[in-house]
């Protein structure tokens, strides 16, 4: 629970143009650019009107705005490429801010696409309301990632109305697809977006996260024989047979996290990969015995690991489990990987970007801030094992607020952030000569 | 596999009346017309235009019909109303041939509705073909119960084109809702029809079925903790839940069987009356941990038992369970009542309906034919439970056939059954003196 692991410090006293900086951030103007882009839903796939607004914004705050329709075809037939809805002509966003030169270059990168606010009864405010109540801002995507992205903005604003200039450049990337995979961040690589260091905002408590877990997304479905379910020894039920399968991730995921655990980044979880499996449909009448029961779920891939390997291993724990039934020999459960994969990644915590950004968050708050790694996957993988980049994870908010009813980020927090990013951006691409 | 109980016989020569009656069978005529209700499409709720059509079949074969829209207030405030669709006016249908007096009275009760065909693309022939192919006949509710349906009407037929009138009145009830609860045989037995006898056509492979099983349709709930799967060990997996609450059911349904069986009518099964669990349901998205699962089935009920205490056992049974775990003592999974129920029954194996059944069919078919329950629930329960009428159940073909793709029914089946049917009426009502 407490940072597993600290660079050697990088924090120092602010400098009078870092209090200027600080001070000049437009906390209200902030807050209220979030709160219209929470209004915007933007579920995965269409996620257009939302781009539009957060190019407009960009660009109202005095950045170079390349906005362009992504080439699906090239950005498709990347490896790296994973999605679950189909896209038309989704639009990817840079904003620049070029520096005089001589400085290192940062990429800032946030994500539009919100997942689906799902029973909005469940909901106390309507799922897009992007209501400000009691210090936090209200709605899908106001923690994930609205609110975030926002910040970024307004951290580079901030250093623009303090009249300092960077020697580096800043492209700030609106990206949508993240939720299921980065393809909006794959597209920005792919139009050659590269610098010497890249943050992804994503909620981390305000740590600074140099690693991420990955993920693939597993299907298996179980077979069972079709009977009434008076005469239900007839048939084989294939909820029944679901149970051993099941059991068999289990004991996967036990022995995958025994050989995977030691990085201490990772050493605040029991079980930093896990195999979890998240939806399960079978039979389609009450009074029949299922002939097919189908679980979705994710498997927690360690920094390093082959995705290739691991998906091997769980095909391998399943068809090992399936060797000992007679009926699974005749009907083996099948497992496909299919829709949203991230891949895991680690940069150096000795890193200067991640030295950097742990300073100015330190100096910011007031306190060591964690430095650890984050058991989900985001666009970090993209960033890092894709291009190279040197990335780090880093924002407002807890991760367990995301993706359900209620999801809402304190307005407080919000400000931090842009405030440590703007010292960590002045810091990492240098002020001017 | 053989008969487990054989009334005394009540075989006998066929007479030169009864030689003709089978002679009379319009074959043809009758393939003819179950084609043509076979091709209306009448899943369950969508009944009116296959109503339509058997009544003027009935009709056409010198039956006084009577078809009323049924009353759904009175019907369904009656405690053994059971349905799970809802029916905007459906229509009731009862053909009726008067006898000349002194006869016994005797109903024949067939339905229109049909389940849902399903996945069209697991049939060979689309769903509602009509197609003879090879002797027989295809299409969702060939079988059940169209074509055994039709082959009543032509039972009687045979015997009016033989030039017999019978001493006893015959009603033919042509009803919806079986499926799904008996809706429509109990509109039928509250507008008043009765009888000495009545024999409900379902597939019972032409054995004589003097019980049924019923059965109760359950719905578990079982609650956990939503969480992202990356931290999994932050929720609690429903399925994971699921599993106790599953095994409790499968104990449960051999501590009722071990208790239960006994029957001599029911001792071709070893599980007469199962437990068993037809859908799964949990989650929604397969990233997270899923926080409820929801499984469907049927329980089944012995002839003689009490539904209400058959509830409260697996509610015991189900709550039990529960308390062995501090998540469930918390959030109990909670047991639902819904939809589909049938009623057990039971008519004595030496009823005059039974014995003349059996002797008909044995002396049509030339040989023993089994008397066994049969281990699903029909309308028998209906009109044996609710109107007191010594009930069998009695068809051609197979149940197994019936709810699944490829639906079919022999055709040389269905003219012996309408064989034995048109012997049986002519000796339980007697021919006119």
């Amino acid at each position: 629970m407490t940072p597993t692991q600290s660079p050697s410090p990088a924090r120092r006293t602010r400098g009078p143009t870092e209090e200027r900086i600080l001070e000049a951030l437009d906390v209200d103007g902030m807050v209220e650019a979030a709160r219209e882009l929470v209004r915007i839903p933007s579920v995965s796939g269409e996620e257009t009107p939302a781009q539009e607004f957060v190019a407009s914004l960009m660009q109202a705050h005095g950045m170079d705005v390349d906005r362009w329709v992504i080439p699906m075809e090239e950005v498709g037939a990347h490896p790296a490429y994973g999605a679950e809805v189909l896209r038309r002509d989704p639009l990817g966003v840079v904003g620049t801010w070029a520096g005089s030169g001589g400085g290192r270059d940062l990429i800032l990168n946030g994500h539009v696409d919100v997942v689906p606010p799902g029973d909005a009864s469940l909901w106390h405010h309507p799922p897009f309301s992007g209501l400000v109540r009691d210090g936090r801002l209200h709605g899908r995507g106001a923690l994930d990632l609205k609110g975030p992205l926002v910040a970024g903005i307004f951290a580079l604003d901030a250093i623009r109305r303090a009249g300092v200039t960077l020697a580096g450049t800043v492209h700030l990337m609106s990206v949508v697809g993240e939720e299921d995979g980065g393809m909006g961040t794959l597209a920005a690589i792919l139009r050659g977006y590269r610098a010497h260091g890249a943050v992804v905002l994503e909620p981390t408590e305000l740590a600074v996260a140099p690693a991420q877990a990955g993920c693939l997304s597993f299907r298996i479905r179980v077979a069972g024989r079709a009977a009434h379910g008076a005469v239900r020894e007839e048939g084989v039920s294939a909820l029944e047979k679901l149970i051993p399968v099941y059991r068999a991730l289990q004991s996967l995921e036990s022995e995958r996290n025994r050989r995977l655990s030691g990085d201490p980044l990772f050493g605040r979880y029991s079980i930093p990969f896990p195999v979890s499996v998240g939806t399960v449909r079978g039979g389609d009448w009450a009074s029949s015995v299922p002939d097919r029961v189908t679980i979705e779920g994710r498997m927690g891939l360690a920094p390093g690991e082959d995705p290739e390997a691991a998906r091997r291993e769980m095909e391998t724990a399943v068809a090992a489990t399936a060797g000992q039934d007679p009926w699974f020999r005749e009907h083996p459960p099948g497992v496909e990987w299919w829709g949203g994969r991230f891949l895991a990644a680690r940069t150096d915590p000795d890193d200067p970007l991640v030295r950097t950004l742990h300073g100015a968050a330190s100096d910011v708050l007031g306190r060591e801030v964690a430095v650890e790694g984050m058991p989900y996957g985001a666009d970090m993988g993209i960033l890092s094992q894709v291009a190279g980049i040197p990335t780090v994870l880093f924002g407002a908010g807890d991760i367990r607020r995301a993706h359900r009813p209620d999801e809402s980020v304190s307005v407080d927090e919000l400000a931090d952030m842009a405030r440590v990013l703007a010292l960590a951006t002045l810091r990492f691409c240098r002020p001017s000569a």
